[in-house]
């Protein structure tokens, strides 16, 4: 893997700790909820809510936060008192002040990469929220800069490079999700290196076959530097 | 105004009407909570929540929705009905999926300076959002790309110049708003011109004197054209 000059890094669940705490926010949520449903049926109501919402609030705590609360709405016919909705919106805060556990080998690999790429984060959350994970994180000094983006397909990869002044050859993009990280990047003749994480979003599922992509996968971060000297 | 390369225009009450949209939100909110309060103390009673959420919470329409839920619970002290948080959510809707009204003199604009400089819009709203309404209004061909900033502060414009790999003396900022898009940029070293809107949401007024600040301001975008000529 040479010509590379810009490295991308996914944030959520490549850098740091970030589905988990979704998961545990929802199994809070469906205790809120328990007299309703049962958790199996409240987790389908709310990723049905959400993925209907994406379209119009995109990735993120604050859109997470919403779709709960019209899920409340929906699962107890509107008869829920308004103090489960404080308690989401509790939930939510509790959510967007957590601290920031960096994965095993991030600061590692950053360090050795320091100085010979670019290095940028792009990230589909929203920008606050990531910037905020990035200072509590201490690995601000490594990242050039944040690319936020509305969406990970092909279009918002072409975006990217466009902004980055950045040829698809030049360009390797690191992370956990087969779906966001890694196919599109390859389908724009980018490079990726995949990073699995034990936690991923139902969303962020890859349906179908991926045997004609041909991508690398690492155990740990920090492996990825084999591929590049 | 010589040696500018990047123009950064605002977008919203810059590029096309936002903040009313904003004002006519409220009033619509202050209508379903009459029978508890009168609307100046909603408006204040929303504006002191929406100003203490701003540091976790960012700019943009999702932060809005989740304020005025959090508002209703205040001033209802727990005892409105969900219905009225749906009714929120719709308004919210409503807002994200408003029409896009391109203010006046501003296509004209893009298309004068086109090929000349480098375009970018930068904002602090949702980028989702803004991605939307420059879709929807038909200027997104004039743009390079856009810039999402969680504040504008001068720390904020600082990392945008970072970013864009642009110095501080050929940096034109455009906008509406003294406070976020004059002010700051002059203090960096760059330059600015302010292009005045009949509405500005209280948290964006200046306190204190502009005297010592020195920038041009016209009263429609399409006079920027003469200080760059």
């Amino acid at each position: 893997m040479k010509d590379i000059k810009v490295i991308a890094f996914d944030a959520d669940d490549t850098l740091w700790v970030n589905e988990p705490y979704f998961r545990e926010t929802e199994e809070k949520f469906a205790e809120l909820l328990e007299d309703y449903l049962p958790e199996e049926d409240i987790n389908k109501e709310l990723l049905k809510v959400e993925i209907d919402n994406i379209s119009i609030y995109g990735y993120g705590i604050k859109g997470f936060m919403l779709s709960m609360i019209e899920t409340v709405s929906n699962i107890t016919n509107n008869t829920a008192d308004i103090a489960l909705v404080n308690k989401i919106i509790a939930l939510g805060k509790e959510m967007l002040n957590k601290p920031v556990e960096v994965l095993d080998g991030v600061e590692k690999i950053l360090k050795d990469l320091n100085g010979d790429y670019r290095i940028v984060m792009a990230t589909k959350g929203d920008l606050l929220d990531q910037e905020r994970k990035l200072i509590k994180s201490g690995l601000e000094k490594h990242f050039h800069h944040i690319e936020v983006m509305s969406d990970k397909k092909t279009s918002d990869y072409k975006k990217l490079l466009k902004h980055l002044d950045c040829a698809p050859e030049n360009f390797l993009m690191v992370g956990n999700s087969v779906k966001s990280d890694i196919i599109p990047v390859l389908e724009i003749g980018g490079k990726a290196i995949h990073v699995p994480f034990h936690t991923t979003w139902s969303h962020e599922e890859v349906n179908g076959s991926l045997a004609k992509y041909n991508y690398l996968e690492v155990e740990n971060i920090s492996e990825i530097i084999k591929f590049l000297k």
